[in-house]
């Protein structure tokens, strides 16, 4: 059997050393005990949340993951551009580049830009905001070797998170800029409805710079936290992987669950489980 | 001033004589009291739900509808094509047989479809069951002069009630079939956040064969019961609106809100809202 027939069949697989545990998934950590636990099961990345660097210390964090060994695949979030007035807007840039020197020290494969939502501004406007916003930050991104991640959020979002809602509109800001500074992150929670989705993953060629999963369930628990377990959803996870891999990708891939319902479970337990999901299931 | 350079500033209105209220609004409301209501309110049109109408009884309903004078915009709903089982798919088509039945004695301009959502089927196969579902029930509509009128629903339906989720899936369905008997019916809630939004509602031209609005709410209180009142959210109506109607839809609007907090409002003064808010904001 060729490798090409095995996609096409959607049997490869994929082991832990892809495997980045996004640390909201175990949300009741601190950064460091969420370092602590990759290393101790030994998942090889994180992606770390901002208010969690700051909570247990910059320093303190890059630190935790140089004697843990592990590589940081994201910093979570930039981003938020759209607002209403000037002022709140360039609140937002300074913002952006405090979290790119954050990325920075922590030698993070990207930023991840969660854009902003429309709130109190034009869907067309909140978008130019986004274009705008970009390129007010990608010089000193660039300067410090860091790559903007350009997040596509589910549309349900458009209102008050993300006015960024296809991988179409990702491409069309990221290429504007080489490919080593400005890259789109797919999140199969946002993407997996799409009616050309495979096409657009095949039009970010060269583009994608973070992959991750987690599940759609049915019924949706709530809006925000309303991510499964890979399995327990209706999401092709294995297509789409496999599809963003026939891109080239082969980076890590981040499981990123918001669940009240999993956030409560013990999370030595949740991430004993995202292992054995992960390896069976993406 | 000439009806172009309004339209370009958004500043055209409607009035009453457009107006429908989708009995939905007024959740408390048997079908004779939404049909008392839109005849004392002078509301000319009323889209009914197939649930309140076989409460009250379709000949009851027929007559009531005419007795007042009114016109039925919709019949809410046919679809729901997706099923894991050849059985539950042909019990299905049954089902839409006999709505095809209700929305023919009711004299509606269409029956709106919500096709079905993922479960237990993958996503390309559930689609395909669209398609077909929709080619098994054409000629009993022809024949019964009912228009079907295929609305896609947010993305954030595709789990659990529609995976036709954009107006271009939609259009792609309708194409295959004549005007007068496929059509599309176009849902604010659904379709705003749609970065090529104004240049699908462009190329629905000719298939409009419903209007609704509602409007987002920042931030959304539930999921199904997530619309507003419009004027209470962030959709640009009146613009959407103008759009639609710039296509040479001149039909029915439907007002179309699934909310608790309005629901539980005596629906008198819901009504009147509905009212003022549509003279001046859509």
């Amino acid at each position: 059997m060729n490798e090409n027939s095995a996609i096409d069949r959607g049997q490869t697989v994929v082991d832990k050393s892809r495997l980045s545990l996004n640390q909201i998934t175990t949300e009741h950590w601190t950064a460091r005990e969420a370092i602590e636990g990759c290393a101790r099961f030994g998942i090889p990345s994180i992606a770390l949340w901002r208010h969690k660097i700051e909570e247990t210390g910059l320093d303190a964090c890059v630190k935790l993951v140089r004697d843990a060994g592990l590589h940081v695949s994201s910093v979570c979030r930039g981003g938020m551009f759209t607002a209403a007035t000037k002022l709140e807007r360039l609140e937002r840039i300074e913002d952006n580049l405090r979290a790119i020197d954050q990325a920075a020290s922590l030698q993070a494969d990207s930023l991840v830009m969660v854009v902003g939502g429309t709130q109190g501004v034009p869907l067309d406007d909140a978008r130019k905001m986004v274009f705008d916003g970009v390129a007010s930050i990608v010089e000193h991104a660039r300067a410090s070797g860091v790559c903007i991640g350009l997040e596509p959020l589910h549309p349900m979002f458009a209102g008050d998170r993300s006015v960024l809602n296809t991988i179409d509109q990702a491409l069309q800001i990221a290429m504007l800029y080489t490919p080593e500074d400005v890259g789109v992150v797919l999140d199969v929670i946002h993407i997996w409805w799409d009616p050309k989705l495979y096409a657009e993953i095949e039009s970010a060629r060269g583009r994608i710079v973070g992959f991750h999963v987690s599940d759609w369930l049915v019924p949706l628990p709530d809006i925000l936290k309303c991510r499964g377990m890979m399995g327990d959803g209706v999401i092709e996870i294995k297509r789409i992987r496999e599809a963003v891999d026939q891109t080239g990708y082969c980076g890590p891939i981040e499981v990123e669950i918001l669940n009240d319902e999993i956030w409560n479970r013990p999370p030595d337990q949740v991430v004993s489980q995202v292992i054995e999901r992960f390896v069976s299931l993406v």
